[in-house]
């Protein structure tokens, strides 16, 4: 632990990537240790909403091919590469399965495997300097990595996305905009504020709510048709009706005041 | 029947919504109303567009929980609430069964239940009063209500999608038609009179033709992949090839005039 | 073979619809030859960027009613239409399962089957003459194709998909532009000169990455869901790991020059 840094305050977790002299790239450690804190989120009633951010000036400069490895001393290569990627990609989908929103505060480089998490999040807040870099196709490598080639046709379709991918094209934070892959566009150096304020705009919501709306969502990408979706729905919305916050939420909004939720 | 109004006329079934002093809110004899006509409509070869509004200042408000409950005398409260958003869901499913392309004429507060009906509907056309309005992480609820879950991702993407469910974001008429979900803005109060200027123009379509492009459409999202939709298409496209309209479709087109198919 | 115009140089097959006198409207015998080309190009190393054009004012009017069929001397009539619809969505299933990245150069109507042939390329490169035309409903035919049902509510979502076919729009090149269907715009009669630009930028990524990518985009349509594509793409992604061409690629990015690839 090292090169992740945590700051919880307030039901709010930061996850910051601290390696700002490789530009974040991300080590077999860095990995473990993100899986680890994904965990831990699985079965953490009190983190509400997740920030996703990188030290100094830019978010994630992809995998580090020279970085240490501490689990793999006797491997070989092909094994070692082989469960780089594969726990890359256990992050994508970890960031998607724990039940907490969460925010990608980007700013410079975005590139490689930090392209997947930060569209793996469900939320970005850029600054004017980020820019998502896809070399893949430069490089011999292919765009299918840690869940980009599910992820980005889902975000922006499949002719943009093809065309990104194929062209190993550069997205500065105008054309991501366009594209809608930012949610909001801060002044620059300003991501992890502006990230912290929409944080808190989420801690106004219902806990139950916004948990069981991120799940919802994502079964829905997976979901083999509407009548499977109603289904799960059906049952997780009732549960809603028998909490204590559905009163407050009621009763807070006919007196036109911001409900205080507990999340019972 | 009195909570539901319906209007037939030329092959265009208009179906009201009208409860106006609840804002059209929708109670369990509302929903098993609609599904009643849903149903009618699967086997109805005379109905050749669908027409779904409200009256009075808004197209609908969402479930009431307040309203009468002809078939639930002795349910808990549970099972009650289960079987309402289960049944609102079903008629969700239905809009988007029936082989008729269904359009919604929308106008003020677009709500809860409502708006994923609204959005089950083929196209939309609304009036500058429309708002979509999605408060249930306000409310304590989830945003996995009736189908929304699963349609709205579909229709603007899953990360506009998790930014209108979590912030709960009210949705006016420019934001919407800029998120594509609207089909034609009218002057308003002139919505219905645009949905029937538009089912008017669907008339003069091919009824074949129409009715399969609107399930292969559904098909389309739930197929497996692109080689059991092309086995679909095939076998609903060359059967057209034997209908007496596409003769009828193939001259006029010819003769440089409007076709007068006969759903023959 | 006389219906279709092919030409090899340097990596790039260029397939040119070669009936002019009929808009490049689709026979039997056209789609038998394209069907034995992509078979071809299923297992053909040399060629890296595949381009399909029409001859002429048009890239393709649709299905030929009235064109020769070598191969259907006994069959009745409603064979010999199955057959049609069926070997053309077979082109267009083909389109997206070969492994090279096909390019659209297109110009002037684009019509019924040329339709979905176009929307299954994975780039299109337009001049301003290019019209997409979707008539289905208004000859008595349903828009379910040879794959259109499936190919335009994943370009362009459910909503627009609905609108383009039941009122079966005529989209000009900025409609289509809008709807993000066109890659490049070109001036006009230069679709063929743009998509040879393009196929040459194409030609400067590396084989097995691009390769990978389209296969990798393609099969992420179709997984149940992000865990099956993160397996896909971990095995893939480990191998380029031992290519020659990776080297190269990153070494020609240390040294800021354009790699050379090699296919190794």
């Amino acid at each position: 632990m090292g090169d992740l840094r945590l700051d919880r305050r307030d039901g709010v977790l930061t996850i910051t990537l601290s390696r700002p002299e490789r530009l974040n790239a991300v080590t077999a450690s860095v990995t473990e240790e993100m899986l680890d804190v994904l965990n831990e989120l699985m079965r953490d009633p009190d983190t509400r909403v997740v920030i996703l951010t990188g030290e100094g000036r830019g978010f994630c400069s992809g995998m580090d091919l020279q970085g240490g490895d501490p689990g793999g001393g006797d491997e070989g290569r092909i094994q070692r590469i082989y469960r780089g990627i594969a726990r890359g990609g256990e992050v994508t989908a970890r960031l998607r399965e724990i039940p907490q929103p969460v925010i990608a505060a980007l700013h410079g480089p975005v590139a490689g495997m930090g392209v997947s998490w930060a569209l793996a999040c469900d939320l970005r807040v850029a600054d004017p300097t980020t820019r998502f870099v896809v070399p893949f196709v430069d490089l011999g490598l292919s765009a299918g990595d840690c869940g980009l080639s599910w992820l980005l046709p889902r975000l922006v379709g499949p002719a943009k996305a093809a065309e990104i991918f194929y062209r190993a094209q550069r997205l500065d934070v105008a054309k991501a905009a366009e594209l809608g892959l930012i949610t909001e566009l801060t002044a620059e150096g300003a991501d992890l504020e502006g990230a912290l304020a929409l944080a808190g705009e989420l801690l106004t919501k219902s806990p139950y709510g916004l948990r069981r709306t991120k799940e919802l969502l994502n079964m829905s990408l997976d979901a083999p048709g509407l009548r499977q979706q109603l289904a799960m729905e059906t049952g997780i919305q009732t549960m809603a009706f028998f909490t204590e916050d559905l009163v407050e939420g009621m009763t807070a909004t006919l007196e036109k005041r911001p409900p205080a939720f507990k999340n019972r």
